[in-house]
């Protein structure tokens, strides 16, 4: 039975959640066929029965699994036949620590992309994100975004560091192919491509090299959908 | 025959250089004989015949290895019969990723620890640990210290969060086990811990019941060293 993947969308269908990119690659990856449903922030109370507070949520013939990590080590202990994502116990360690280390990429993508992501929300969530967010900020989302966008994208740059050094020496983050802990920082590049014109990544950064090697694989799976760079 | 580890040596002869103790955990998780010889920093020039900037150098019956990163891969390379330092090629990805996410890290300790450290330099080290780092940091050791101290410790603790959040989860960074990147992040601490009073992680941390598990190993190879806390 064909997967069902819950994926969050924007006003114009773009699939911008970085974690639901993150589980769109590790189908892919496991040769899973599945389809993708859009849902709304505010239609995410609503999925497969309610229950569910953040995307991706997966139905895997009735069996509904919510939360990245939680579906990618579902995949990996439910499907040990197809390629591994993580590449054994190592792999696994590896890609929880970026998983985590996701934590603090994504804030700081996200002040890059703020403003534009959120006019590009679908109209029936932008008044959910604004007041979440600001919630969360204690400020509004302009006053978070406040800084020099040049500021924004250099921080945003250096924190990522750590990643680009490796990409100096291999060309993926997990050696000679990608696997999971790719697909978790490739997600966060997918959210900021689908909703923000302006470019994360310069062109001789060898994260954008790396970049375009993730938006090629499974057929340019992730390069075919709607984007801004 | 023994290797030979410079290991670099403050003015009680406390072995403090986080990179140093990278190599050493590495030479005793690989059960292979070795001796460290103490180095000060003006002294590293003339280590096994010049030509070093750095330590730790290793002295592997004439080999010599500078570069704790070069030693490491030297050392599962050349040694594949001892227990492997990465656990396959996965795990030497996550161990590239954490040695470079160590120069985000170092820094921060670095700012903690900054003026306890240079006190207890050995006195013919510290014209050139001042001169050298001034230069680096465009300003006095003084200057770069001048935050207050709950704030650089508060800086350090939250950068740490990725690895915390793994330990919250497994015992060790890398799983069951500690291997390369629990020495890398441990060996920071040990620069810490070796020579500042300040206790950089607080004892309901999971760091820090990581950290005292890291000090056992060995039969308490770490803790045994001179220390401060």
């Amino acid at each position: 039975m064909t997967i069902i993947l819950y994926d969050l969308a924007g006003g114009q269908d773009q699939r911008f959640s970085g974690p639901c990119w993150r589980t769109r690659f590790a189908l892919a990856h496991k040769g899973l066929a599945f389809e993708t449903r859009p849902v709304r922030f505010t239609q995410i109370p609503g999925i497969a029965g309610g229950g569910q507070k953040t995307v991706p949520v997966l139905d895997d013939g009735g069996r509904i699994i919510g939360d990245s990590w939680a579906i990618a080590t579902y995949l990996e202990e439910t499907y040990p036949k197809t390629p591994s994502l993580f590449g054994g116990a190592q792999g696994r360690a590896y890609a929880l620590f970026i998983n985590n280390w996701m934590n603090v990429i994504g804030p700081l993508m996200l002040k890059v992309i703020l403003l534009d992501l959120y006019a590009r929300l679908d109209p029936a969530d932008q008044s959910y994100f604004r007041e979440s967010r600001e919630k969360r900020f204690g400020k509004t989302l302009e006053a978070h975004a406040a800084e020099p966008m040049e500021t924004r994208v250099a921080v945003l740059r250096a924190v990522v560091e750590p990643a680009r050094a490796v990409l100096r020496e291999q060309p993926f983050l997990s050696g000679a192919a990608p696997l999971y802990p790719d697909y978790l920082l490739a997600g966060y590049f997918m959210w900021a491509r689908s909703m923000s014109p302006e470019k994360v990544l310069a062109e001789d950064d060898p994260l954008y090299a790396w970049f375009q090697r993730m938006l090629d694989l499974f057929g340019g799976m992730a390069r075919k959908a709607p984007h801004e760079w």
